[in-house]
């Protein structure tokens, strides 16, 4: 395709998406009248597809300058990113299936801004500010981080004394991840998998790592098309949980002989690996949905295996002593990798979260550490998608609001 | 009956719950052994049926006095009642359908044995301790609290300063409001209603008041038995959930016309009052499944209507000008006053908790205000569960739990 | 109670489905004012519980002598049967828990009215007519059927040349079995067996025993109260249905081994027999939702026990070597005999059928054989019953109509 | 692309699907060996993707000459066809997005092969041979048609008497239609609409237009991806069914006015047309799944818009009065225009029924008319699917068949 091409069909995906988040579209109207990040600069490492550029639209329509990168070398989609290039304040870096040292290289493209905010998605900005360019941490007012995978890495380094900045856990904001990655990720994962195997869902065997709110998701949009599920956990009470939900629940090495298809959601290593792949049935299909390439372990399989071909359009099969196991998007997230990743609609949620808590982190003086997501910015996301929606629900009444605040009524 | 048929009766009631409540039972068994309650006096006021009773045998048996009486006139269950009085070092006041000078008087009662130790469904101990009893408060080392409206009430409390007593928050033990709440109150609320009105549930408009654990359970079991679910809600996070699950949500003044049978969950007063009734359908099934029966303005009902009746057991007919509005149980919890409660399996979890929580308060000291369950607890009774379930889950590996505590490797 | 009891309690529960029975209902204003059933006797053998009730009162306000006994003694409800007896021109004789010399006894009571229209439910008034009773046969204008098992009995007898009467089938009507057999017995089954063992269905294992109407019913439903199902069949094409609609199939033998609670809804014998018990779990459920109590070879089980028990009301323990078994309502059909029967709404459109096909009879002279409910009957009922709910659906416009009779438009 | 890569890409969706339909490889295997078809020339029109494909292969390779064309101008695959045209016996005349000419000059050419037995999905040939080519219908021996649309169109005929040869409806072996226009539909339709709008479904309002199998599995899926379906139907019983299945149901004039998403299902025309598009909301997606692009009256939205315009691939958005309203694939089927039409696993079953019915024709001699497929061709396919899906089911005993067979045990 000829960059006018690619600039032409970048802007309808962008535009088609924008009309699709009422809430992000609010949030930038404000930004373009109030222009609270004029001044500021802002580096991003997320999935450069469509939903993203809205996101950063807004950023620089509120007075930012932006420069962005992927956060995975198979989710960025190239005419977004060059119809990015095209917007006054931002730099686009990110480039479809790019190698490891250009994923790299472009990080630090982006940071050669040196930025005051950061957003990521699985927290490598903040890494790369944390090990080679720690003379950029002195000018950070602070991040956001996206994901569960990017949450829980900052934890480590914030438990480990190690964190050298202020981040808001925007993936912690109920109306961030009750959504984003139960029905984003229940929805976007089965999508990647239908179009990329135009296979039946209904009457399947479908194995699902992790009980966490994407093993939910994907649990339930699971069960919705049909299939018969089984879950494995190493929380005892999310296992109980995906018990009650109807599913079966046992360890992986038991599952692995009974799935036909397997989707991993756990933000853990090798959820998928040598002992699992043995007893695994001819034609098994492997999907990750995590947020890095590390639950299947392709080492492994690619070891075992005396062939490897690939068999459909992002379909590897491996082939294992006779068997065929079939990997999806080389085990990238296949909601992104292998299609166009989270609905509209969720990531409208997500990204106003990350919008007005960037507005935040420019106003506010944080210290260092991990930082929830205001309680009203929240809501106020809350409020506005249901107003997107046309729903109005009930208010407390006064006698209401007091019944709750007292405790002198009883039965 | 006579009383020994009474007892009988309650006896093979409490027999076959004992057998299906595993993690409470191994708990008895660990508690005769090692007598962890000798010497302590426990007051209870619970709803009092089978499964109760086998929560205050394990407590009996862990060398503990136990007075109990019911908290709610039209929940307790003779025959149990009077087969708990023939065990030792047990005695129970509660009586069915008794009027509130009695149920008032048999609260007293059981807080005549002096307790060192309280367990509330409701709080209902807690407040006449903080209020006619406050001599008793100086004695106590604890109490326990089972259900979401008693812990807002105690923490309201908390915030008034009023607080004069530790209290564990049993109800808030993942282990208990996971299950209890959502599982728990969402088969029994429909069993309550089906066996009430042998009416059909598939096919009719569905109206659920709240959206918390108690209303997510009811709103799943009426869809899965068929129903066109609308949901009501005051906060806009859930009313978001709520319409992601598939359900409509509107205001409860919208949905009251369009409802065929309506479910209260939110413990709070007047959920259903004059306004609503004006514009419900001919027929209209009302049910409250929330602690206190505050949640359907009876005294309002009344006044409108011209007359009421006795149509079915368990329900009452208003007839309001022209329309009959059917009450179920006259508002109190639909699932035990019309119906035997909670299924034993969630209670085996809950109850589990509340012997462990009597211990834990036995053996710590606890400052007064509002404490959680433990969490080595609370997995516990999660992994006894699994285990009397016979499901095995995967444990980390050495090198997964580093991944999960490291930070260093990324995309 | 007090026969005046009885009567009082009876009528309420006629007068509370009849007004939750709104098909019936109008046809019971119409044959009221027409007086089609005038000269006319039936013998009925159905449920005798308040729903048949409904249809009883219906035939008589029309012109008919009415008898009815029960089609099985542990359904009848004595209280409606007592009320019944208060009309004008209906006789009843049916008694809850009668030895098996009564049941036939009363079948004999209602057949001496020299009957010319019967209403079966399982074909024993049908049956008796042709072994006992040959002198009735010529009187005799047709008989209306309500089961599958009765049909199946009935198309036996044709096939062998026994059959000397017409015989309408009404189960097989859609507005019948669709509804009625689905969505009547889905529910009634499993209020049946919550109210009765006050379990968990969440996190169970549920074994399905046939996947025709019934079955499936039964499964869906269990599927909506979080149950993890597993379904036996005979055909391979209901088999395939039932894997793809998300359930485990096998069979029974292996399923004997995983099942907490097993349901048999296939019309044959022996669903559940020794080889089952054998290598059933401790503690597992056995109930029948079939016509029959063949299902569950108690004969088998009981020979195989060494005690027998009952534990909870409607409950029998079976001790199999050690292992607890369970059996709901001595395997009679557990929605009747351990609760109401079907929900009045749908009984509502079966016994609409039954009353439209009486007069269908009484109007219409049939040769012999089984023959189908007329389809506009079948529609008329349909089109009351949208009515009834306020339902309004499209109409064709003529075009509409014009190109789904052509077949000259094509791609 | 290259014809070579096109011929590589179309060889490998070929043989993707060729291994997920295993009932189609035991039947090749079987032709390949016993040549059932020599001598015979098929002339086909049906839709041209990679499961179409491996059943042209199979026909050819069990002796058959095969000429094939495509039966909607945006169903088919290039590559396929490319690569369809390397095999022996195999001539293949479709292109994807050919004008209305040059669709029927391929009809015409698939003709001239002077085929004996035709296979038709809607109908195209037959009607073509009724019509223009009359001089070859002395040379049948009969045909297969595919689907819902075409039955109708085939039995029009035949009442109209204008049916000259016999035709088997392959749709109504219950293991095509309970399966491909249930499931198949179900998934493929909302993969199609996923994957082109990349919006979410949970908590919209889908309009399911019809609520036959194939309107029953597109409001599954719906539902259980968490929509809240409102279903169409001008069959009161069917009506009936939907709403007992949770569903919302009302005329189409009323739905059009909530729906986010429209999906016709129905097989006739003007399912939604102008006064629908006059009342529905901005933003409104409208898809068809039915056969023809019928169901949405283009004609009447094309003639009210102010503006057309395309805003994201597939995706046509039409401006009336302000607001958008976005066809899908020009209203063509969006799982075939917009997708890779149904799952292979269904496609397995419904194309085991093609192959056997054409050796079927090639055996029989059929008269002029419509012809059911043989009961046991059907039992045949659901016998080898389940084997394939290593599912093994229950056998009658011949007790059980006797008791089945029997009439004298009752109650």
């Amino acid at each position: 395709m000829s960059d006018k091409d690619l600039i032409e069909s970048g802007d309808m995906k962008i535009g088609w998406v924008r009309s699709h988040m009422p809430v992000l579209s609010i949030i930038r109207e404000n930004f373009e009248r109030e222009q609270p990040l004029k001044g500021h600069k802002i580096a991003m490492a997320l999935h450069v597809e469509a939903k993203t550029a809205a996101l950063v639209e807004a950023l620089a329509l509120g007075g930012a300058e932006v420069a962005i990168t992927g956060c995975n070398p198979l989710s960025t989609q190239d005419d977004v990113s060059v119809a990015l290039n095209t917007r006054d304040n931002i730099k686009c870096y990110a480039k479809y299936d790019c190698c490891s040292d250009e994923y790299y290289e472009a990080i630090n493209k982006v940071l050669d801004m040196k930025p005051d905010i950061t957003i990521d998605d699985g927290a490598d900005l903040i890494f790369k500010l944390h090990t080679e360019r720690t003379d950029l941490l002195s000018g950070l007012l602070g991040g956001c981080e996206e994901t569960t995978t990017g949450i829980h890495r900052l934890k480590a380094m914030e438990n480990d004394g190690a964190l050298k900045m202020p981040v808001v856990a925007v993936n912690d904001a109920m109306t961030k991840f009750l959504f984003d990655n139960r029905y984003g990720t229940g929805q976007s994962s089965w999508d990647g998998i239908m179009r990329t195997t135009n296979l039946l869902v209904a009457g399947k065997t479908v194995v699902i790592g992790g009980y966490g709110w994407c093993g939910k998701g994907a649990s339930l949009r699971a069960s919705g098309l049909g299939a018969d599920v089984i879950v494995t956990e190493i929380d005892p009470i999310r296992a109980l949980e995906a018990r009650m939900d109807g599913h079966r629940v046992m360890s992986m090495t038991e599952a692995a002989k009974y799935g036909d298809i397997f989707v991993t959601t756990t933000g853990n290593v090798d959820i998928l690996s040598k002992k699992h792949f043995e007893v695994m049935k001819d034609g098994a299909i492997l999907a990750n949905s995590g947020h890095f390439n590390v639950e299947i372990n392709l080492e492994e399989l690619t070891a075992m295996a005396s062939s490897v071909r690939t068999v459909r359009k992002n379909i590897k099969e491996y082939n294992v002593a006779g068997k065929r196991i079939n990997v999806l998007a080389d085990g990238r997230l296949v909601n992104l990798a292998a299609g166009d990743g989270h609905p509209a609609e969720v990531m409208d949620m997500s990204f106003a979260n990350q919008a007005l808590c960037v507005k935040y982190i420019a106003e506010t003086k944080l210290e260092n550490g991990v930082h929830p997501v205001p309680h009203d910015l929240d809501m106020y996301v809350a409020e506005l998608k249901l107003k997107s929606m046309g729903i109005e629900i009930d208010k407390l009444e006064p006698h209401q609001t007091e019944y709750m605040e007292g405790w002198e009524c009883g039965t």
